[in-house]
C-alpha cells in the first residue's frame, strides 16, 4: 500500500549514533546533561519534524542525559507527533500556560536526570546549553531566569562547540537529502529560460520559480530571494512590481528543502543581452568558486577557501565586504557553521557540506554573488549543485 | 511601468503611528529605550521584510529611542534592504564576526541614544526588552551577557506587554492583508474536491494543495500540516507515503502569507463516505465555532470565547486538553498573543484579529479541530475565512 521513499527519515541507528557521539563529547567536557530548545537541535536528536515551530507560543525542550536516550519535555500538542519518533520518555504539559510554561516540568526532569546520587560531594553539576555564535535560546528570558533558580546549585554552561562539531559532519543519509534537493533546484534553475521572460513582474517571476521548484520535487521553498535590473545591491530582497526589461540581469537565490534539508545556491542570468561589465563580473565570481572548489579537501580550512576566492577577486575587481564571508555550512538550516572567512580556520573533514559564495562589487555599486554546494570527500569534493555555466547565460 | 498593489507595504504614516504608540507606552513604563531583535518586531517598526532571518548566523537589532525614529543596528548584508524602508539611522558591522557580533556597536549605540544627559542623577536607565511569554532573545546568550556588562549601570527590563498591546490591535492596512490571504486560502480549500482523490499519497496531496495556494495568489505557504485516515491524533503532522482510501478523512491546516501576513485555519473533508461519528464530531466543533463567532465583540474576553466553545463541546463530547487553547491572535506570525483559554481574559477590542479553534476527542482517541479567522469590529465580528460548511463535506 505504501511506497516509502528511502530518502525519507532516518533509521533509528542514525539517532543512536548521534546521541553516542554527543555523550562522548559531553563526557570530555564534564557535562552532566545537555539541554536543547531549538528546532534544528531537537530534530537532530529525535527526528521530530513539524513546521509548528513557527508558532512562538510554546517552548520545546530536549534533554540529553549522560547515558541512554534523550528525554522530551514538550507541550502536549506535540505528544502524538513525538511518539512517532524513536523517543520513549516524553513528558508533557498542557500549553499555553503562561504562569508555568513548562518551567517546573523541565527543572524537575533535569534534576531527576542529573547523576546527583553518584556525585554526593558535588555542589553543582554542569548542564550544557548552546550559548555561543549562531545560537539562541528559544524560551522567554524570564522563564530562563526562573529555570536557573530552580536547578541551583546546578548551572548551565556553553555547549556550542559540541553541537557545532556534531552537526558539522553529515552522515551519508543527510548528504543524500541535500544532494536530492540540490538536484531538484539545479533542474529548477535549468528551467528558468523557459519560465521567465521580459515583461513579467518580479512577483510573477518569483511565483513561477517557486511553483516550478515544488513541481520538480522540493518539499518547501522556505528561502527565496532575488532581484532584477541592470544591477542590484540588495541580495536578500523580496519581489516588487518591477517589470523585467531587455538587458536586465536576474538573480535568484533559494534555500529549498527535501525532508528537512536545505540547498542554498543562486544563479544569475540576463534577458536578451548583457552589459560587458556584468559578463566580466560573472566570470570573476565563477572563477573564484572554481578556485575554491579545486582547493577544497580534507585538511584544508575554511580560511584556505576564503583566501583562494579572495585572491581571484582581489586581482580582478573590488572585493565587497558587506556579506562578511564567502560561503558557509549547509544542512538542516539554510546556513550553518562554519563560515569561510579570513579567520574561521575550521579544518575541512569528510562529510562536511559547505557552500562557496564569493561576491564582488561591480559597475555602479552593484553586487554579484555566485554560489555552489558541495560535500567534502576523502580525495577532494563532490559537487551537489549542478555547476553553473562559466559565462553569463542569456535568456532570449 | 509598474502597477503597485495597494495591499503591498505600508505608507510611512503607519510606521510613524506605531512608533508614537510605542513611545507613549514606553513613557508610561518609564523606559528610556526599547531593544528589539526578532523578525516580527523589527518588521513591525521598520517594514524590513526578508526571509534572511532563517539564517541563524547574524543577529539584527532595532532600538526605539524615547523620541524620533528607530535606529537599526544590523549586519552590513542587510544595509541595502534596510535603506529601502523609512529608517534613516542604519549602523552596520561586517558579519559574521564571532569575536564581536554587533555587541560593541549595539552597546555604543544604546548608550548614545539613552537620555543620560537629561538624567544626571540617575544611576541607571531602563531599556525595554521582550522577555515574557511567547518571546525569545534572538542573539547568543553569551553575547547578551557581554551586552549587559557593557551598558551597566543601565539595564534591561521586560517590555512584553508593550509589544503585545501594540501588535494585538491591527490597522486597516494589516487587516486587508490578512483578509486577502484568508480569501486566497478559502479559494484553495474550495478547490480541494477537484484537487484530491482516493489513491493519492499524502505527499502528493500536500504538494497539490501547496501549489494551488501559490497559484491562487499566496506569496508563501510557510505552515502546512495535515493528515489522512479514519481519524488522527497528530494535528501538526508532515505528510507520509500513506495512500488515501475511501472513507478517509483529510485535514489540512495552513498558515499561508500575503505580504508577510498570515491566515491560519483548517478544513476537514471525507473521501466517498464518512463515519457517522466523524460527521457528528465535525458538527460539534462547527457549532462550537459558531457559538464563539456569535459572541465575539468588543468588551467580551478571550475567556468568554473559550467558555462559549467549551460549553458546546462539554455537553456533547469529550473535551481534549492537549491543544491547550481554543484559538489565538493572528497577524505577522501564524500564532500571536492572546490565547482563548480559561484564564487569559484579554478584552476584545476593535481591530483585533483572532482565530477560534475548538477541538474535541472522538472515536478511538482521534482529535477533530475546526478553525475560523475573524477581525473584531465595533458591533461584532467580520469573518475573514469563508465559513466552513456546517456538515462534513464529502469528496466524491
Amino acid at each position: 500500500m505504501t511506497h516509502p521513499d528511502p530518502l525519507r527519515g532516518f533509521p533509528e541507528k542514525e539517532f543512536e549514533e548521534r546521541v553516542e557521539r554527543a555523550q562522548k563529547l559531553m563526557q570530555e567536557s564534564s557535562l552532566s546533561a545537555l539541554l536543547l530548545c531549538t528546532e534544528a537541535e531537537v530534530r537532530y536528536f529525535t527526528g521530530f519534524h513539524t513546521p509548528f515551530w513557527q508558532s512562538p507560543t510554546r517552548p520545546w525542550f530536549l534533554i540529553l542525559p549522560m547515558d541512554g536516550k534523550p528525554v522530551a519535555v514538550i507541550p502536549s500538542i506535540g505528544e502524538a507527533s513525538m511518539k512517532e519518533t524513536w523517543i520513549d520518555d516524553i513528558r508533557t504539559w498542557s500549553s499555553p500556560n503562561p504562569s508555568d510554561e513548562g518551567v517546573s516540568l523541565l527543572s524537575n526532569t533535569l534534576i531527576e536526570i542529573l547523576p546527583i546520587a553518584s556525585n554526593p560531594s558535588n555542589n553543582g553539576l554542569e548542564i550544557g546549553l548552546p550559548m555561543g555564535n549562531e545560537t539562541h535560546l528559544r524560551m522567554p528570558l524570564l522563564d530562563f531566569a526562573k529555570l536557573k533558580e530552580l536547578i541551583h546549585p546546578h548551572s548551565f554552561t556553553d555547549s556550542t562547540e559540541i553541537i557545532k562539531s556534531l552537526r558539522g559532519v553529515k552522515s551519508e543519509a543527510e548528504i543524500y537529502k541535500i544532494s536530492k534537493i540540490c538536484e531538484i533546484v539545479s533542474n529548477g534553475f535549468a528551467s528558468l529560460p523557459d519560465l521567465l521572460k521580459v515583461g513579467m513582474t518580479e512577483r510573477e517571476a518569483f511565483k513561477a520559480f517557486r511553483m516550478k521548484l515544488l513541481e520538480l520535487g522540493a518539499d518547501e521553498v522556505p528561502y527565496l530571494v532575488g532581484a532584477t535590473g541592470s544591477g542590484f545591491s540588495d541580495i536578500i530582497k523580496q519581489p516588487s512590481d518591477r517589470v523585467i526589461q531587455p538587458g536586465d540581469l536576474v538573480m535568484f537565490d533559494t534555500g529549498s528543502t527535501y525532508d528537512g534539508y536545505f540547498s542554498d545556491f543562486d544563479r544569475n542570468m540576463a534577458f536578451h543581452f548583457a552589459d560587458d561589465k556584468a559578463k566580466y563580473a560573472y566570470q570573476i565570481v565563477w572563477e573564484a568558486t572554481e578556485a575554491a572548489l579545486k582547493l577544497a579537501s580534507p585538511g584544508k580550512t575554511t580560511t584556505d577557501l576564503w583566501a583562494a576566492m579572495g585572491s581571484v577577486l582581489e586581482t580582478e575587481s573590488n572585493r565587497n565586504e558587506s556579506v562578511g564571508r564567502f560561503g558557509h555550512g549547509l544542512g538542516m538550516q539554510v546556513t550553518e557553521w562554519p563560515s569561510n572567512t579570513n579567520n574561521d580556520a575550521t579544518v575541512l573533514q569528510e562529510g562536511m557540506v559547505l557552500t562557496v559564495e564569493p561576491n564582488l562589487t561591480w559597475g555602479d555599486g552593484h553586487i554579484m554573488v555566485h554560489e555552489e554546494n558541495f560535500v567534502v570527500r576523502a580525495d577532494g569534493i563532490e559537487l551537489l549543485s549542478r555547476r553553473a555555466a562559466s559565462e553569463l547565460q542569456i535568456i532570449s
